[in-house]
């Protein structure tokens, strides 16, 4: 990636945009199915999930809004579309499937929010925008899979939208670890700040303080 | 990227979704600033303009709507945001700028859509879907830069909009392959069809007679 | 309204559109709730309800793509914002209260497409628009209440989206009759035709013929 | 109306929302052709641009952010849609066109954002969410006109997004007074306060205080 990075630089992207002062955690599709190498899983996934479950603790002690995003589609599946066609084992997430649901070592608590989608992004087709906006927020701290999926589809909506995206590096994971770092690069370049569990926590502490 | 590709076989990614009814086609950002490598170009984009422009001819010859994307800020900038904060010089594009304007070689004519974006997705913020539902399109090709940018994140929405993205790998263009790669890897795995520019013309032949 | 009317005339409003090619019928928050005078029901409700199972009869028998809308909140209620401090006993219609349920004798059926939302407009934080595309609609007959709510509300984005609406004058209710009168008005002057159940009957043989 | 009233009374409707801790101001198509009574004007239009200025005053000297909206069709008409099939004047309205120009005694300054569009809401398809989120704005004060049309559709989708919509009803206006007046009272029951200039004032010397 050297060459590439130089590239970059060259041009001027990949600045730094800094935390801003209210934000929220999303964590995207850390569900059964996500976690299961059979479904959809595999790569880092499982040691994400294991920091996320720190990062959550961290976050749920300093009061900032949370939010879970699961895929669902309808037990009739009428709202499976090109998506699904690409990906058709998608159609078998349903409410009642528990591939579906939040795994434990994540499971939300009362007052936590969860965004069911049916696409990549977080942001599409559901009241995401809304929740984030009637929350005042102004900074999206990241974590889940897939890097290159859901994770990437979620920060550069946010970006479009205006909130500055935090991908937390060890707290987002892939199925195959090539487009992990791929989209890493990408979104360190072009959408959002790539920061680690430890920068999250100093970040939250001058919060408080 | 071998064995990752086994991974997505495995997980039933990656199918084919196959041509629609009523393609338009969507050539994204080739303005001069992209064209040149001091600005935002470089890599494989000079060849990928020289593609589209047989593409172009077909699909003109073929009365396929077309539409055509520039990023324009305003002149005081009163409309950048985060996406500018990472790559500032975003901000220097402007609608008197000539960097913004589209390359000579692939000029619009009479009746052609320009769609002009602040963002990397040709569908946020902008009338891109309204000019789709009111042309009753069901697929949309797309061309442009970069591969791992604005047409990743146009090809990302348009396939949750369940539109039929149909990338066509040898006119899209990146200012650095590896992103451009990888990009195509994950779009074709999860977001579209990845075809060539003959596979366009043997579609759009059969889809007259 | 004489007078009114000769503005609008003078200016040029309300031509009428004509139906498309390819319709779907969406029915609006037709739920027991308001079918309740007690709770947001009253005024012409009843009356459009038994019409609209006519209308519902005539579209399936022509296999006219049909979906549904139902006001649902969490029942956390943690998706509750501005709309619903405006009227806060929207926070009630939770997916298990009956009174969220949509009334008898509209019950959908298999392959029938319910869109659950939290707002006035069918298309804000909804798949509406995803169903819309992937069936190829072009035009969207609207029954349901109230006319100067949920229903006016989601004409106006379809007429955005460029998607026909027809609204269904005698398929359409509010609790009051000032503010239904007012909305068929505006409706017909600036966002869609309004025709009544015999309009729509001759337009769907005719479509099949 | 006193009847109608009673009915949203009992059912809870039009609570006060209030106003919230970072208000910006939308000044909605106050354009020379929605001046003119040939074009799109009369009713009380004159009388709420008139007010608007003193409102305009008002947020400057208290360094409210501004944005102010216009109804702009591309010169060769490619992106009207459906909204200009039921009013085809508004074709007329592009960049080149004097009647597509903010009025003279409303001008906006520098820094102001101005948002072109060619739908009712002031959302649909332009870049205003963005620039709300990016000053993170929590109240919008809405004037301008038609209140039946452009104000209602932006009030409706501004409550739906989040934001503590307030139309100002002596800085809006309509060609005719009978859809004013119906408008005015749907916002005030389901959407949005409705207070005057004056109110408006009260609130932003307590805010700066």
């Amino acid at each position: 990636m050297n060459t590439d990075l130089e590239i970059y630089r060259k041009q001027g992207l990949g600045k730094s945009l800094g935390f801003g002062k209210k934000p929220a955690l999303i964590i995207i599709d850390f569900v059964n199915g996500f976690n299961d190498p059979s479904i959809f899983g595999g790569g880092n996934i499982p040691s994400a999930i294991k920091k996320t479950k720190d990062l959550l603790s961290l976050c749920r002690n300093n009061k900032i809004p949370i939010a879970f995003t699961r895929i669902i589609y309808s037990e009739n599946q009428s709202d499976a579309g090109i998506f699904a066609k690409k990906a058709p084992k998608l159609k078998t997430l349903t409410l009642s499937n528990p591939l579906s649901q939040i795994v434990p070592e994540l499971r939300p608590i009362e007052g936590e929010q969860i965004i069911d989608k049916t696409d990549a992004s977080a942001f599409h087709s559901t009241g995401l925008i809304k929740w984030l906006i009637f929350n005042n927020i102004d900074t999206l701290i990241i974590s889940g899979c897939t890097t290159s999926g859901c994770v990437r589809a979620t920060t550069v909506d946010a970006c479009a939208y205006n909130y500055i995206p935090i991908v937390v590096s060890d707290c987002v994971g892939d199925r195959a670890i090539g487009p992990h770092n791929s989209s890493l690069f990408d979104l360190e370049q072009k959408y959002s700040d790539v920061v680690n569990l430890i920068d999250v926590r100093k970040y939250l502490s001058g919060l408080v303080n």
